[in-house]
């Protein structure tokens, strides 16, 4: 913006030998500076009404993560999944406003690790306001929330304070700060970054830096959990109404993959593909997930809302697919001033990207299982991950909540916890009742 | 803009003849030009700001719409009709990507139909940014998801695709060329539309070009497949309770009415009306939705969300209020440069405006009945649009999605499918559910 | 930004006397004029845009109070109070249309009320936009819609319709005069407001203005109606499972109200507390809300969404809070040109924007008590306030609406209606279910 400062010692020369040349240079030089203060308030203005309303949103995908969760584990849970949603993201939220911001975004750092800005401090800075501070908190959030789908429905409350503040106060952080920050040593805004091809990794909407983060994390929860009970060792017959399975679910899921990744290519300011390229991703992304589901079926992995699968599997294709698709005029509008930067190998930009891309992926996968693996086992270890059989079998909702979202029926429970449902849920016999089939009403 | 570009050549002259009156200018000058992109950057980034986040809130009106679709259909289609939203508007957006929105907007056209910019090809260009794309992308999917209120509840998957595609992709975009394109032979924005009285047509929220398109598809969808059974062929005494109504909610549809349309008119920067017309556009709104209603009883038209009355009664009705209502400083304001425009005949403005939004009904109305009754009868005839009976009778999510959104219970079912009920729901017969009545809770 | 604007006749002496200096000067000055001009509309579109946005959020919160009222009340009235919210706003936002703005910001004022703008008469005006009415709409809905959570389960019709017109036309709109219009008595802009020891309210976010508003209303509302049948006269044994607790859930209340509480401080721009401060306030309203809840417990108080509770008591605490943390610096960032402003006890700024806070509590208290009270009196001696206690007993969306939201049971209703609910809600007898325990799924 330098062009639009003025100042008078330029042009009082300029404007000739009049007595009057000073004053003339002020009056106008003035006005200029006046003109730069206000385009800088409405710039600024702008930048954040962007970012903020773009935050509000990412949190108001956290609603529908409840719903999807909601209509995903089994009737008897819906109440526990939904509150524990909402704690994720009280506790998650927390823990990043005290350490994770600092670690993600505190620059100067060691390409590692960012270490200023804690409990933002400081804040608001000349980077920074406090409308980017809360679109980073959103993502950090729904990184846990991720995780929070593949140990559901089976997983004590302690474990989803514990593990949350953990991933969105350290795990996440430091991840987001490799990528996401100027400083990071994978960023690919470093000029020229030798560690990757001259490259760096591209990676804006967090196909790698939320969805992997999220979903290997699951993984490692939802494997050292097990399975619910019931979910692999009842016969398929009996239970096939209460584990929903449809084809017309799946197709659903498809299209709907093959949509949302199309709307996201679009609305990212800065994609590097084309909308084409946006529906080949989705397609592939769809079958994607459909193999990686077909995977834990013969695994006998239990993931309830397939969190590992979609977010860890579908995330890591997203990252490949930059990679691949990358188109050079988007890149290099992107990244200005660096026009030789590697881009798509579908493109011809050869592979360096790519091999970024699956850097990306590999150091993603080895931090993640590094930090939460240990985590999990340590809770597992200390009984603090898994709630009782009882617990399980009986669902969260009437045992620590004290009553039903829906009124229900799961036939598997019946031959296991008929005593406990006869007590707690039937009605009070009555003479009526008793001669009177419709009671329950 | 122009007065803010900066000519040195012409102000070279006019700082007189010292020597330093070149270097003078292009000093000057080339700080008005800094200012002039920076304010065309702003400019662009306000309207793109506006455009994107109001494209969000009219996807978010989908969500608004399946849970009306959810709340309106019987319970056992509950998952169903959900799923049908997502899809149509996850093929529907295809659809308009590829084809649909070269036809609405890829000008220059001959009047009737767009034919630049398929598959965006050329995106962005200067006239139209993605922000652009997606607000346009997200009325023709509302245009789609009105229909699908139609024919729910007894409708085949595949029809919901087939005629969801056709209509946003040719169809509606016919329509919206028409009234929304500049290029449009109805628009109201073409200085001198002789074919329309001089006038043109005014609907900027698309009471005729989206709710009239939708819900004259969704009229004909309706009556090629017929009403539900038991709709309108079993005693209203049994089956009141499983057709909701009552004296409350058609109050609280009546007072919602007038209230959105109050907001409504509020809320468009380029409204023509004043506020106390749009409490009156409202008031009439929810007469001509209960009129339309009588008749559809009358005439047995069953249309499970009301649509064809609702989008297509009161966005008619919407048409002509504009044609009656709109006041003149406002239609000025919005059309500048053409102070003798028509405007409302009830503001003094005499009938021009009103026959040409008198000519907009009657084109839309021939326009879709054109094109998607035909498509309905041949999906009819094809033996695609309808679901079978014993699929109806069951609920869709039963024998489609294996199993219900909630427990409910609909009197009419069990007289007419008591052994499929029996098999498909009722638990497995254990001795201890034999002398229980209770044991589907 | 007088120094924006360019008056060629004091330019033209600068520039010496050249013939030319006149075109010269005219030349320049015209420029600078565009710009001005320019960066006005600019600065307009942003400031609208943002206001209209969070407009729009503050309606959304309608949304998440509708889905809290449904969770909260019994499921025999989940319709009944959606339908209630929806009628609420509506009726309440045809009354602040009317009168409620003017009487809040129809300045100039006499600082208690004003009385210009009825109707939005003379709209928009230099100093408001329909976008402001709107976002002050929003507000003046959210009061209402707390009041009406206190009086759930219980309350006819046509007291909603009263109570809620009232307030919001007449009995909020005057508050929020007094602390948000800048003619407001009370309000913190005034450069030297003398009656408030030199300091005025600081209420930004409306802890006091819509807070304490909607719950004292509600206080007096839930207060003449009194509790629920069967609340606090039943065994409370027998009826765990129908008045829902759980210690979890108040664990997660406490969680997200400091979580809230944080979030809002952030999000406002012109916050006068530290972060660090916001989640004091957040822990320290939990407690309040806790000791409030155990208050209405002992003095058999029922409040079905604990609105007085919440709204009112934590509302209070938010105003005195402010009166404590309000940072030396924030508000003088604020309140510009005012550098020896008052601020927050605790950080070292006295006591007199303490005290001025105070004042807001007790004389919010007393309006709204002086208003309402007799309002919902009035209503209760016409009999127009409460419900037959047989509608109470079969719960309204049986009664009012023609069936229920979902399908439930509550075992205190057995032993009270047991005949009514026969006649109403069980299948017709039929030989086939006569002999089939389960034919209510």
């Amino acid at each position: 913006m330098d062009s639009l400062h003025c100042k008078a010692t330029d042009l009082i020369p300029l404007l000739g030998s009049a007595t009057n040349a000073t004053a003339a240079a002020d009056f106008i030089c003035h006005r200029f500076d006046a003109v730069f203060t206000k385009l800088s308030e409405a710039t600024y203005a702008i930048d954040n009404t962007y970012l903020l309303f773009s935050a509000y949103l990412v949190f108001a995908m956290q609603l529908g993560f409840a719903m999807l969760c909601a209509g995903s584990v089994r009737a008897k849970n819906t109440m526990n999944i939904m509150l524990t949603n909402v704690l994720d993201a009280a506790a998650g939220g927390l823990s990043y406003y005290l350490f994770g911001f600092a670690f993600a975004f505190g620059a100067p750092s060691n390409g590692f690790i960012g270490r200023h800005e804690f409990g933002l401090k400081k804040f608001p800075t000349s980077s920074f306001d406090y409308s980017y501070f809360l679109y980073q908190w959103a993502f950090a959030i729904a990184a846990a929330g991720i995780t929070s789908g593949s140990i559901a429905e089976r997983t004590q409350f302690v474990a989803y304070l514990i593990y949350s503040s953990f991933l969105t106060g350290f795990v996440y952080p430091i991840v987001s700060h490799w990528f996401w920050s100027g400083d990071g040593w994978a960023s690919a805004s470093k000029s020229d970054n030798h560690l990757l091809f001259g490259s760096g990794v591209i990676d804006f909407a967090g196909s790698g830096v939320v969805h992997m983060v999220g979903g290997i994390a699951g993984l490692w929860g939802a494997l050292i959990e097990g399975p619910r009970i019931g979910r692999f060792d009842l016969d398929r017959t009996i239970s096939s109404l209460a584990w929903p399975q449809c084809f017309t679910c799946s197709l659903g899921k498809f299209l709907v993959m093959v949509w949302m990744e199309v709307l996201l290519q679009l609305l990212q300011g800065c994609a590097v593909v084309e909308p084409w390229a946006a529906i080949v991703c989705g397609f592939v992304a769809a079958w994607v997930l459909i193999g990686f589901n077909k995977l834990a079926e013969k695994t006998k992995y239990d993931d309830p809302l397939e969190a590992a699968q979609l977010h860890g599997g579908c995330g890591a294709w997203g990252v490949l697919f930059t990679g691949l698709f990358a188109k050079k005029t988007y890149v290099n509008e992107v990244y200005q001033g660096q026009p030789e930067r590697p881009y798509g190998l579908f493109m011809g930009g050869g592979g360096k990207l790519l091999a970024a891309q699956i850097i990306q992926i590999l150091v993603i996968f080895v931090w993640v299982t590094a930090t939460m693996a240990p985590l999990f086992y340590g809770l597992h270890k200390l009984r603090l991950l898994r709630i009782s059989s009882e617990d399980e079998m009986a669902g969260m909702d009437l045992t620590r909540h004290g009553g039903f979202a829906y009124i229900y029926h799961d036939e598997n429970d019946d031959s296991n916890l008929p005593q406990f449902e006869d007590r707690k849920i039937e009605p009070t016999t009555s003479p009526k009742q008793e001669h009177n089939s419709h009671s329950v009403v």
